[in-house]
C-alpha cells in the first residue's frame, strides 16, 4: 500500500504542494504579492502615513521581494533599509535595481537580530503574520528591531494584531464522514463501519489552514486577544490567551472552530485606521483561517452558547511552530478540551 | 522568510496535504473508493468475468479496504486471499465480516513477497498502477504473485497497460510566468525581471501530477509503451521506452508533455475488452495525468512534429521511485532531453 500512500500524496493537492516546495522560491512570494487585500492594504497604509514617511528612515523586517520598502519610497522615505535573511534577496536587490530605487533602498542580507544598521529608524514596516497570526511569524524580530532600532516616538506598521474565534461547520468533513454511508449504493458492499475509523482521521488535533465559507460560520466571532506592538513584550507571546464567548445564529453540527486575526495601520491622515482582515466575512486572503476540529460533531440549536478559552503559545517542538489550546463548553455540555498544532513535518519547511 | 516558506506550504494546497497526511490512512482509501471510474471498471471487469470466476480462488495483490476482493465473491469466488501490507488490513477484517464475507474472503497481512499461501490461485486481481503508471505501482508484486501463485492458464486483472504521451499548453505556468509583468499595473512596482526566475522555478524537472483539461493537448496522444501482463518480466521493468510521434492540431505554445496510461481487461463474454483510461479525453480518475515541462516554452504552428523517446526507469536513489527521460525535437528546432523525477521528500510516503 505504501503505492497508495504515495499515490495519494501525489494527487492534485499533493502535487500542488510538490508546486509550492519545488517552486517556494516564487511561489511563496507570487502568493504574497498576488494577495492583493494583504499588498493594497500595505500599500495604502504607507500611502497614507507618508507625512510620517516622507524624509524618513524605514526599516523593512523580512522584506522579501522588497514590495513594501518601495511602497515607502513611494511615499518618500529618504532611505530604507530591507532586511531579508532568505535568498530571495538577491531578487530584491534586481528588483530595486530596476526601479531605479538603489540609491533610497539597502537590501541588507540577513537575520534582524544580527543585522548592524547604521542609523536608529523613524518608521518599522513588516508583514510579519504567520498562520493564526502567531505560526512561524516573524514577530519577536519585529518587536527586537523596536527595542533595538526604532527611534523613541517612531511609527510601527501595523501598530496591533487581534484575534477571533467562532465555531464552524466544516461541510466536507461532513461530507466525508457521510461517504462511507454511500459506498453500498455505489458498489454494493457495505462499507459504513469505517466511518468511526474516518471520524478519528479526520477530526484529529492538527491545525487546518483552509478557506471559510461565510455560511458556514455559525456565530458572530468573538474577539479573544489583542497585541499592541507599541507596548507588547517577546515575553508575552510565549502565552497569547483570552475568553470567548458565542452564540449560535440557529440549529447546525458544529463540528470545528476557527480562528482568524486583523491587524490594524494607524493612519496619520484620518481618524479611522485602516485593517487588513483575514476574517471569513472579508474578501479572502493567503492566510484563509485555521480551524480546528472538534473531537465529534455536535448538534446545537439557536442561541446555544459557545464559550472557553483559547491559549495559543509555541510548541515544545519548535517555538517557531505555534500550538493551540482551547477549553469550552457546548450548551449544556460538560467542558471539554483539545490541543491543536501544526504537524512535525511541517518544520520541512525551516532553512 | 522562513515564515513565509511555511506559510505558503500551509496554504490551502499545503493544508489538503496536511489533510492528507494526518488522515492518509483514510483519505487514500476514500479517493480510490469515490474514484468511480477505478472502482467500477474493476467491478465490471470482474462481473464480466464470473465465468472465470465464479468457484475458483483468487489472490488480490494489495487489497487495502478489499472492495475488489468482494466483487469477487459478488462474481462467486470461491475463495479470495486479499493480501495487505498496511494498516488498513484491519478495517478490511472488519469491512469483510460486516459484509458476512469472512468464510470466502481471508485477508491476509503481509508483503505479498513474503506471505505464504495455502494454495495456488485461478485469477489474479490488483489495481497496482501507480502515478505515470509505474511510479510505486505494485507491478512487480503483480508479476511475483503470477510467477509464484497463480496456475498455468489463470486470469489476471487486468492483463495489458499502455502508456500514451502528447505535448500540451499548460495555462497556469503561461498564467504564472506572466503574472510578473502584472505587478507594476497592480501596485506601481515593476517586478518584470523576476520573470526568468520565475521561469526556472516554475519549468524544472519535477513530475507534477496534475488534471490536464482536454484543450490544452495540442496533439493526438502517441502511443510509446505497452506491457503485457502475462508475458513481462520484473527485469523489463528497470527500462520501459518507446519512440513518439505526434503532430501539432494547431498554433500554440507548449510548456510541457502530458503522459498518462490505460490498462486493459480482457473480457470472457465479449470480444470487445474493458479499459481503464486515465486519458486527458476521458473522465477524471484520482491518477489525472503527469505533467513533465520543457525548460521554456516553445511556439508550434498546425502541424509541427514532436518525436523523440521517452524512457522510464526507478530512481537510484529510491527504486520505487520512477525517473522519466524524453529526448525529443520540436520542429526544426535542435534534440534536447531533459530526465525528470519525483522529488525525494516524496519518499516520506514510505513506511
Amino acid at each position: 500500500m505504501t503505492k497508495h500512500l504515495t499515490k495519494r500524496k501525489l494527487d492534485k493537492t499533493r502535487n500542488d504542494r510538490l508546486y509550492f516546495d519545488s517552486y517556494s522560491d516564487v511561489t511563496i512570494h507570487e502568493e504574497m504579492i498576488a494577495d492583493h487585500v494583504r499588498t493594497n492594504t500595505y500599500r495604502t497604509a504607507i500611502t497614507k502615513n507618508s507625512q510620517y514617511i516622507r524624509g524618513k528612515v524605514v526599516l523593512d523586517v523580512g522584506a522579501g521581494t522588497g514590495v513594501l520598502s518601495m511602497f515607502c519610497v513611494q511615499a518618500g522615505a529618504k532611505k530604507v533599509y530591507a532586511v531579508e535573511a532568505c535568498s530571495i534577496a538577491e531578487q530584491a536587490e534586481k528588483i530595486v535595481k530596476h526601479n531605479n530605487m538603489e540609491d533610497r533602498i539597502e537590501v541588507v542580507r540577513g537575520t534582524l537580530e544580527t543585522v548592524d544598521l547604521p542609523e536608529m529608524v523613524d518608521v518599522i514596516v513588516s508583514e510579519w503574520m504567520g498562520y493564526a497570526l502567531l505560526h512561524e511569524s516573524m514577530l519577536n524580530s519585529v518587536l527586537y528591531a523596536r527595542d533595538k532600532w526604532l527611534k523613541a516616538g517612531g511609527l510601527i506598521l501595523p501598530s496591533k494584531a487581534e484575534l477571533y474565534i467562532a465555531p464552524i461547520s466544516d461541510p466536507v468533513v461532513q461530507d466525508r464522514l457521510y461517504f462511507w454511508y454511500t459506498v453500498k449504493d455505489r458498489y454494493g458492499v457495505d462499507m459504513t463501519c469505517m466511518s468511526d475509523f474516518a471520524r478519528r482521521c479526520i477530526m484529529n488535533s492538527d491545525i487546518i489552514v483552509n478557506s471559510v465559507t461565510t455560511e458556514d460560520v455559525l456565530s458572530h466571532p468573538a474577539h479573544f486577544a489583542e497585541l499592541d506592538l507599541y507596548s507588547i513584550k517577546v515575553e508575552e507571546l510565549r502565552s497569547v490567551k483570552g475568553q470567548f464567548r458565542c452564540e449560535s445564529f440557529g440549529s447546525a453540527a458544529v463540528n470545528a472552530f476557527c480562528i482568524y486575526f486583523t491587524v490594524t495601520f494607524s493612519c496619520a491622515d484620518t481618524q479611522q485606521a485602516l485593517v487588513l482582515s483575514t476574517s471569513p466575512f472579508k474578501p479572502e486572503t493567503h492566510w484563509k483561517q485555521a480551524v480546528l476540529y472538534l473531537d465529534t460533531p455536535v448538534d446545537v440549536v439557536q442561541d446555544t452558547v459557545f464559550a472557553g478559552t483559547v491559549s495559543m503559545f509555541p510548541s515544545e517542538k519548535s517555538t517557531r511552530h505555534i500550538c493551540v489550546h482551547v477549553d469550552y463548553t457546548i450548551g449544556e455540555q460538560e467542558r471539554q478540551s483539545k490541543t491543536f498544532s501544526i504537524p512535525d513535518w511541517s518544520s520541512e519547511a525551516q532553512p
